[in-house]
Parts: C-alpha cells; structure tokens; sequence
C-alpha cells in the first residue's frame, strides 16, 4: 500500500511487504524511543488524539509517539463529545476537526465508526479502536513483539508457534493477530479457551486457508509445552452466567511461574494485550511471573512507541527526514527498558 | 482599539477598522494553517485553555491555533475546576491561573464570568463563551467567513443581504452578528423565526439603529430568495412545551437541496454555528446539502483557526514576526479544504 | 541527595543542603517563569502528568513549569484510569508508563501509592500529592515563599517566627512544613487551632526536637502578634458535628483586615496553601485582605512554577544548560506578578 496520506484502518489493508516495512522503520525509531537521540522532524504539525472512548494508556502512547517525531498533540478524553451528544453526525464531526489538525487518532465504542469517520475527514485518520471491531496499531505492536522476541532467540516469523490463550470469541486483539499471523508461512497456532469463549470459525478457518496448523482445545498444560509464544488475554467476568463459573474458568486458564516451570520449555515467551487484572481471584497472569525474563508484556507496550511512531513517520511521509533533524539527548536519562527504576 | 495585552471578551470592543485588522491577519495566517508553512514564533509561549464548561470543537480550535504558532496549550476540560468546587472566588482562581500561562482561553457556563476572570488576571484573556453572553471567536469567524465568500462572488460587505433564520431569541451566534453587522452600511437582514423565538428587539433596534433595513418574518421560502447569505441556528426541543410543537417548527424552517433549488438564487451561501443536528426527525440543515458547494458551514470552523491565530497574534503582538520564524512544510500534507479524504 | 534520576516522593528526603540548593536553582528559573527570557533545553523530553485525582491547578502547574523548560506535556486528568478499573495493579501501570515519558509526575488519593508506583517506575517519579500523606513541592513552595519573604524584609530563616492557623491536625501541608522547619535553627511557631484539630504530637515532636519553641493555643489574637508569617488553612466543614459547631470555629480563626491591622505587626506575611474558601460564611482569609501587600497567597503559587521547574532540572540534570539553550522573549508580556491586567 502506499502510506503518506493514507488512513490506518484495519489490518486487512496490509500485505507483508508493509508489515516488514513497518517494522523495519519501526526498528529505526529504537534511538528516539530510548532517549538516546531527539528528532524534531515532525514540528509544528499536530496530532489531533480524538478519544471518544476513554483508554488512557493507548491515548498517551499515541501522543507520546507524536511528540518524540518533534510534533504537539489537541487532544479529547470525554465519552462523547458534547457536539455528538446534540445529535451530530460523524460526518461532520469529521469535516470540522480535519480542519483543525494533520493527523487524526481517533478511538470510538461502535464498529465501523472510524472507517466512517476517515471517509469524511480531510486529513489522514488511524483507527485507536472502534468497539469489538479493529485496532490495527495493537495488532501491529502484538506481532512486531513477537518477531523481535523469536528472532532474539534465533527463531524466525515462519515455522512459529503459538499458543493463544482465554477469551478467544470476544478478543478483538486474538482476531487481528490470526490475520496478520496468516500472511507467514508455516505457523502453528494452538488455540485455548473454554468451548463457550472458542475463536469464531471465520479466523480458524483464515489460519488454516494460510496453510497453519491449528489445534483447538481447552487444556493448558497440553499446549503451552511446545510453543514459542504464549499469548495470554483476559477472560471477562460478564461474559459468563455467574461470577462461579467466571472462577471456574480463569482457574483453569491461569498461567503462574510454577506452571510456567512444569509445562513451558524454556525461553517460552509470555505476551497479553493489557490490562492484565491483577486482583487475587482474577488475574490471568500471575503476579510472580514479574520476575521471569520472559515475561514479554512490557516490552509489548513499549514497542507500541515504536510502531506508532512508524506510522505517523510513513503516513506523514518523512521516513527519510527522521535522523536528519536529529540531535543527541542532552538530559539525564538511564533508559533500560528492562530496569526498575 | 490596542489589542497587545488586551482580553477579548465581547465584539462591542471592536470598530470597523479593528475587525478589518483582525480580518487581515487572519488572511496572512493562511499559509500556516493550509501547512504550507510552519512558524515557530509563539516558541516558549503557553495557553491556558480553561474550559470550564465542556466545548470539544472551540477549545481544539483554540489550541490548535496555539500550537501553530509556536506555543504550547496546557489546559483543563473539567466542569468545575476542584478548587472552584471548594469556594474558590473567581479572582482567586484568576489571580492563581494567571500566574502559570501568557494568555488564557476560558470559557465558563455563566454571563459575565468571563470578564470578572480577567479583571483579576495578571494576563490577556479571551472569552471562549460564556453562557448566554458573548463568544466573540465565533462571531468573528462567522463574519470573516460572510466577507470571504460574498468577496468571493464580487460581492461586498457593504450592502450585504442575510437571512438568519430558527431560533434569533436564544441564539448567541445571531445576537453578535448583528452587533457587528451594525459596523457596515446598507445590510438588508431578514429575521426569521417562529414568533415565540423572534429576535429580541434591542438586537433589531441595533440593526436599524445602523441604517438597515430589517425584515421580521415567520416564512421561510420568501425570505430567503434574495439574500447572499442564510445563516441557519438549532432550534433546540427544550424551547418548546412539547416534541411535537417542536417538531412543527423544525419542520418549517428546516432547508435541503430541493427548497435551496427552489426559493435561493444560485450561489446563495448557506452557513450555521454548528453543531447540526443530524438526526432524521431533526435537522435544519439537511445532509442532501452536503454536496452543494454554497455549504460554507466547514469553511466557517476552518475559518476559526484563522481568526483564533490572528487574535493571539495580536494580542501578543507578533504579527510582524510570524513569517520572520517560518519555514515551508517538510511533511506529506494534501489539504485541500474543501476536498474528503 | 543525588538529584539527577531521583524520585521526588517525600520531603524527607532532603536536608537542610538540599533545600538550599533547591531554592538556588529555584532563583536562577526566575527570568524564565517572568517571561523575559525562554529555554528549549528540555525540547524533546516528555512529561507523564498522571492525575487519578483532580487537581487543576496543580496539574497544570507542573505541566507549565515542564514547558517554560521546553519539554512536551502528555496527562490524564480520569479520576481513575480505565485500566486500573479493570483490576491492574500500580506496578502494572508504572512499568506500562514509564515506558513512554521521561519523567513521571503522579497524583493519587491513596497515601503511599506513588511511593508503590515509583519503586516499579523505570524514569524518575515526582509525588504531585498521595491522599493525606506528602505533597512535597507543595511543602517546598511553601518554605521557598517563607524565606523569599522573610529574606525580603532583611529577616532570616533561622530565628524565623510562623504561626499556623486552622486544621492543623488533618492539614498536609502545616505536616509537611513543620518537617522542613525542623532543618533550620532557633525558629518559633506558634500552632493555633480548635483543640479538636490540634498538630498531632508527631509533628510537636519533630519540632521540639530540633530545639524550637513551640507554643499551642486557640486564641488567635495574641498568636499573631508577634510572628513573620501567618499560615492560615482551611477547616472544612465535614470535620465538625454539626455546621453550626464548624461555623463557631470559623469565625475564631478568620482573619480579616480589621483583625490584622489590630494584633499583627506591620509586614506580618500572610499565607495559605489554596484554594481558600472564598464564600460569605466560610472564608477563613477575608477577602478584604486582597488589598494587603502581605498577602502573599499568589506568589506562593507562583514560586510553585519556579520550585517545580527547579525540580525538573535537577533530575533530569540540566541545570547548568538551561541558560545555554535560551533566547529572549519575543512577544507581548507584562508580567508584573504583582499586578492586575
């Protein structure tokens, strides 16, 4: 696809050749992410961050990626804007506050409501999440992480396995993933959830039409024992009859270190889209897995700098530009990503 | 008027040669806000963008402007602020605020607050709204944008014809224009609402006051065939005793291609504070209008960027040095206002 | 303390050395908070200004400061994140956000919390307030106006004489000042207070302990009489039985013009910590003290913007490059902090 000017809407706009662009300038960002070097490429354009949906972690690392390419950020948290709440239209909406900026994120509760929302916007617009519908940059940064942690153990994206684990019918980012999982070659997919909460049949069928292997169960421990990643999501309460049977279930899915030690191989790497509920009786992924190398889900968001700051550099077209406004960091800064502080 | 280091806080400020000044910086900030260019001449500066009282659109665009001059906007969206929820006085919060900005935007539920703000304010203030009083941006906007297109046609301030039209009793946006159409010569005004909503008479007695000539009116198709302009506001539902006598009267003054093709001569430029209600059962301006390139309701917020700019360049008196920092635009942008995405 | 990279969690932290260096750098932000110079030294640096509490002004004090040095801003204002609603833990959110800003300022209503945040923080962490434990920079704003003040009038820290006025039992800040008054020598304070609100004994302690006499009374009168600084604070009203009982109390420990004009010494410095109740039956500051040349209540939240920058580039470690990287200021400005507009 061609990206300057173009909106990021869903991940079926992209074929591998763009993912590995993406990634590949992704990589580039890593200075700037790290704080090792400053760009002001992007100055004096802005950002308009347009959340209709509060998300505060995704709204702030989209901001912050605009504002480490050099560029400022107008921004909106409130549920609903108080214009859409006097009966305007998305169309409009659109039209006035593509006036305003050079870029639209835009997060939104209902299906569809970006893509109609881009169609009416003068400026570039990408998707930040529109309800159980797509959330392309997440799916972005959930592959980009893996790709970076089987290559730091010298696997490859092709012949990869996986394991994806807990609500499968209802996880927007398990869908996308299957998607941008079908453009490699040679992957097996493990997928565990309780037989209500299984992947919906279009997306196994999509794996399997990519030529993957799939397997579908409700076991842990049977397949988490021979997979490069396990990716982990969260199992909501409200999807179940009672809060016994919720309990019932996330027993059953839980992943913690003394399971980890059992049944994984070694270097298995842990991934989850975040939030990850860590209250007692609810957490999907345990607490003492903190400690385990990897433990991949911080590394997860922070990736997210890097493959959002991708996208704006291709949409807004100044790849090329990055390192040449470029400056070396002059305040204190001891980023190890890996480090408490 | 001087306007460096004035607050802006009603348009009965302005004389006819302010506004022309105003309108002619508004013009040399196009540049800027088409992204042709980028100047960094407010570098350093910061807005406090105090919305006490939700506005997405207005305190975007006010920042916005903010930011494509140079400056940062630091800002709070909040209701109330936590403070004023305390008993804080206006001129305490005032006293505080100004201390941490170079100038503040507020815009505050109730009349007058805004002037009270900055009678204690160590900094300029403009008024982003303050209830039922004044929001004199818009009004500016509004009649930048009534000169931009009649000029544009070969026609000219003076002598103007407009029809405003829906709700003259309660609307803001209406009772300002006609405050600053006083300042020019010969306009023709054709007031149209339902008697209950008329325009109140010390706005018409303004209007004639200055020599022009008035029409009162409950039709629409009649009033609206010799114009230039039709300046179309809400009719909100909670001005009525019922849904269905609201009803009635939307139905009345509600516009779409069909009656526009019927009544208006070619060319006549419809216009509207925004929001629209879009809603089937609502809109008084119909979507069937969105292709008829007479809508000037998108130039009219485009426009609001550039009058917000100029106004902050004045009163910060750095019009002379805006081109002085610029540089042209070094990333991807294709924005023709008037063209979808 | 070593500064550069250091959490700014409690003012415990610091002796008597620290402060002084905090102030000195304080001093040299001056032409840069007065506007008549601006610094980019911090231009690609990122402020997270994470507020699970409102608190407008100090929000957007802490983001100003971050700005007059020349780094961007990025905030949430929720009362509670979206995630953390879902049941992620402190250490969650800190290892997902530290992974975006440079540094990290978080308020929060749990005592203790940001101290929780900042061990799991991978970037410095500045405390902007925990419940009813620290607010440190509020407590440093405070000594820094005390001795600004006192210095001004050729007095001294040491020997320095404060009375503090009002809830002194539930008061953050009269707890943490008497921490700091601990570090200087020969200072008499006066705690005046319904016996119900009395300091707790802790803090007596902390300053008896540092060989100051303290006197505890509740009459105002005779407190006042004799001292350089008045700090009153607020006594709210859900501490009382009933409002009868909390409005007898507050007329015994307001302050007016009659009132200090009667028992206080010419040049008696009248404080508060803000925002104080400005309404008819409740201000416990009179109004008619706006007039009063001692009232310093806004320039303590003025020198707010100077401690805070002055904490900023002690952490990041760029004090010495701040004048480096400035220029003059080129717009409008009039910043007489003792001036209306």
């Amino acid at each position: 696809m061609q990206f300057p000017g173009a909106h990021i809407l869903s991940v079926e706009q992209f074929d591998r050749a763009d993912i590995e662009r993406i990634f590949a300038v992704a990589d580039s960002m890593e200075p700037y992410a790290l704080r090792r070097r400053v760009t002001r490429v992007l100055e004096g354009a802005i950002l308009g961050n347009m959340f209709f949906e509060p998300s505060t972690r995704t709204r702030v690392s989209f901001g912050c990626a605009f504002n480490l390419l050099g560029g400022e950020v107008r921004e909106t948290t409130g549920f609903k804007s108080s214009a859409i709440a006097k009966g305007e239209s998305l169309y409009d909406t659109a039209r006035v506050l593509s006036g305003y900026s050079d870029v639209i994120c835009m997060r939104h509760p209902e299906e569809g409501s970006v893509a109609e929302f881009a169609s009416a916007s003068r400026v570039p617009v990408v998707n930040g999440g529109d309800g159980a519908n797509e959330h392309p940059s997440q799916a972005l940064l959930d592959l980009y992480t893996i790709q970076k942690e089987v290559r730091a153990k010298g696997g490859s994206m092709d012949s990869l396995r996986i394991a994806m684990i807990g609500d499968l019918k209802y996880g927007r980012t398990v869908h996308s993933l299957s998607k941008l999982l079908a453009l490699y070659d040679r992957v097996e997919v493990a997928l565990v959830s309780p037989q209500e909460l299984a992947m919906p049949e279009k997306y196994v069928e999509t794996l399997r039409a990519a030529g993957h292997k799939v397997t579908v169960s409700s076991e842990l421990s049977q397949s988490i024992s021979s997979v490069d990643i396990v990716y982990s999501t969260r199992i909501q309460e409200e999807r179940f009859a009672s809060k016994a049977e919720a309990d019932l279930y996330r027993g059953r899915f839980r992943l913690n270190q003394a399971i980890y030690t059992q049944f994984c191989q070694p270097n298995t790497v842990i991934m989850h889209p975040l939030p990850r509920d860590s209250r007692a009786d609810a957490n999907e992924l345990d607490t003492d897995l903190n400690q385990n190398p990897n433990l991949a889900i911080f590394r997860q968001t922070d990736n997210g700098i890097l493959v959002r700051m991708a996208l704006f550099a291709m949409i807004l077209d100044v790849v090329d530009q990055v390192d040449k406004h470029a400056r070396d960091v002059n305040w204190y800064h001891n980023r190890d990503l890996n480090e408490l502080g």
